[in-house]
């Protein structure tokens, strides 16, 4: 969507009758002509508005896509997603959301993709991203922090995205696979990457890239058992400009209140309640071991707290937790 | 330096005798008036290279610019440096750096400077790059580690750089002010600004960028008393080229050997007796609090170990040390 078709449907989301023309053309710098040219433009993707001579234009029928004039009614927040660039198809929306925030793009900073030909979980794993029913976003932040405080943004961004799924699902318990998966049901249900550049005492930006199987029917035969959708566990379908909203509406209220705290403490029990993995048995592969035991709880930097079998207590930054069978 | 030119003045400086036209645009792939031209183009560049009917071309003067074919006869490792990419001016090399990494460049290529219009310290700070007379590059690195481990690099190159001026100006003690800066007779020769871009579990890259003052004579008015040059603590003069390259070849088998440590436990000696500010007390400026009290040596990590008032020792992971006079 161009950026006068957007700016034009954020004025129609947010009037609550008739826009005159007149009003719009000025407001927007351009032309009677040019503003019925982009409703035009915006009824062929889809949008049902309504023009009354003399009365002007009025939005009677969203798409239900992810796009700032849709996402934008759903925030409450004063700075995420308030910037908010869509796009059809993209490899990765990381990717984008990574050279915007070179540039300079804002904290807040929202990137969204209808489907990503190359989406991306962590260790360069793929993330299956069809269009049209997922959500897969990436939020551009700035925290005034030293680098070694970024990883706990991780754990932080699987709380707020574990309320916003429990407020919209309370009948299905969700899940916090540390360090940064999502589950209904023991299945995946939501991923979140983050990537940053950094020097040692002060992160440049950090780019917070988030999947979330909302809408998908099938689950593809690789993923059987592993993966699923909010639409799967609950039978229900979702909006997803307010699925996106809401996310990013438990996040920044939590983002700021870490930012003001050294660590994750004042999250910890809130986390560990909702840990997959808590006071269960677990085999951790890092990048060149596997280490093995009880998750005591988490740390507060958000590090697994691992029993292990010699009875001491180990504190794991990283890797891929399994939880162990009898043959693991 | 256009790509023929560089690779024809690396032939010519690898050779012990004159190299002819004919083998030349043969194994280049080009026609011999070509090799003509660019052995003109490197005449008016300066390089002084001598052509005898019937022999060929032979090299009989360098320019001393930290170019390629300059720096690569001094190298002695397999992968810093081998990839070397000059420029005559550039905002900052690290900037170039991390766009060549983020466009897949192998871990070890370089680029060099030789002025930056926006040379860049720590935290944003300036770093001032006049041209003709210092060292400005950055060295791509892929260590595949956990990015916590990645903050480690800072203290490890700076051993490196230490290693390589103690045998340059052996006659002058060289200090290491932790976490990034190397100083002779008390005064900054050397800079070292490490970014990396990364997930949690996984560096994606690391630029290592290192400033140092060679030859320059002057030191500006703003900087009196704390920035100095190898030639005005020496009175010698030296060669860029190699000094880049005795850089180079101090740090590929340090980091080669960290990325089979676990920390920097094997070189912590090393760092603490050349450390500027082991058994002082100092002042740690942090970005929001200062933290006071006597270095008592370096963590495992790099963090530095501070004894404070009460007698409790905290480990420091990023600052701006300085060393507390009876005012501070």
């Amino acid at each position: 969507m161009n950026e006068l078709s957007s700016r034009i449907l954020c004025r129609l989301t947010a009037a609550d009758d008739f826009l005159s023309g007149e009003d719009l053309s000025v407001e927007l710098g351009v032309t009677r002509s040019a503003v019925w040219k982009h409703v035009d433009l915006l009824r062929k993707e889809g949008y049902q508005i309504e023009a009354v001579t003399g009365r002007g234009y009025r939005l009677t029928g969203l798409t239900g896509r992810p796009v700032e004039a849709e996402v934008a009614p759903f925030l409450t927040g004063g700075r995420f997603g308030r910037k908010l660039s869509y796009h059809e198809a993209t490899l990765s929306t990381n990717i984008l959301a990574k050279a915007l925030a070179a540039e300079g793009a804002p904290e807040g900073s929202v990137v969204v993709a209808d489907c990503q030909s190359g989406g991306r979980g962590r260790m360069g794993r793929t993330w299956v991203s069809p269009p049209g029913v997922n959500l897969y976003f990436s939020l551009i932040l700035r925290p005034k922090l030293p680098s070694f405080r970024v990883p706990q943004l991780t754990l932080l961004v699987a709380a707020a995205i574990h309320r916003a799924l429990s407020a919209l699902v309370p009948e299905i318990e969700v899940k916090i696979k540390w360090p940064n998966d999502l589950l209904l049901n023991g299945r995946k249900v939501c991923g979140v990457l983050c990537e940053m550049q950094s020097e040692p005492d002060l992160a440049h930006f950090v780019v917070v890239g988030i999947g979330l199987n909302v809408n998908q029917q099938d689950v593809p035969p690789e993923l059987q058992g592993r993966a699923t959708s909010l639409f799967l566990e609950s039978n229900r379908l979702f909006s997803r400009p307010e699925l996106l909203a809401t996310v990013l509406n438990h996040l920044e209220p939590l983002y700021d209140a870490w930012l003001g705290e050294e660590d994750l403490s004042f999250i910890l029990p809130y986390l560990e309640e909702h840990s997959l993995l808590h006071q269960k048995e677990v085999a951790i592969d890092q990048l060149n071991r596997t280490v093995r035991g009880r998750v005591s709880g988490i740390g507060r930097s958000g590090e697994l707290k691992l029993e292990q079998e010699d009875g001491q207590t180990c504190l794991i930054s990283s890797g891929e937790a399994h939880l162990r069978t009898a043959l693991s």
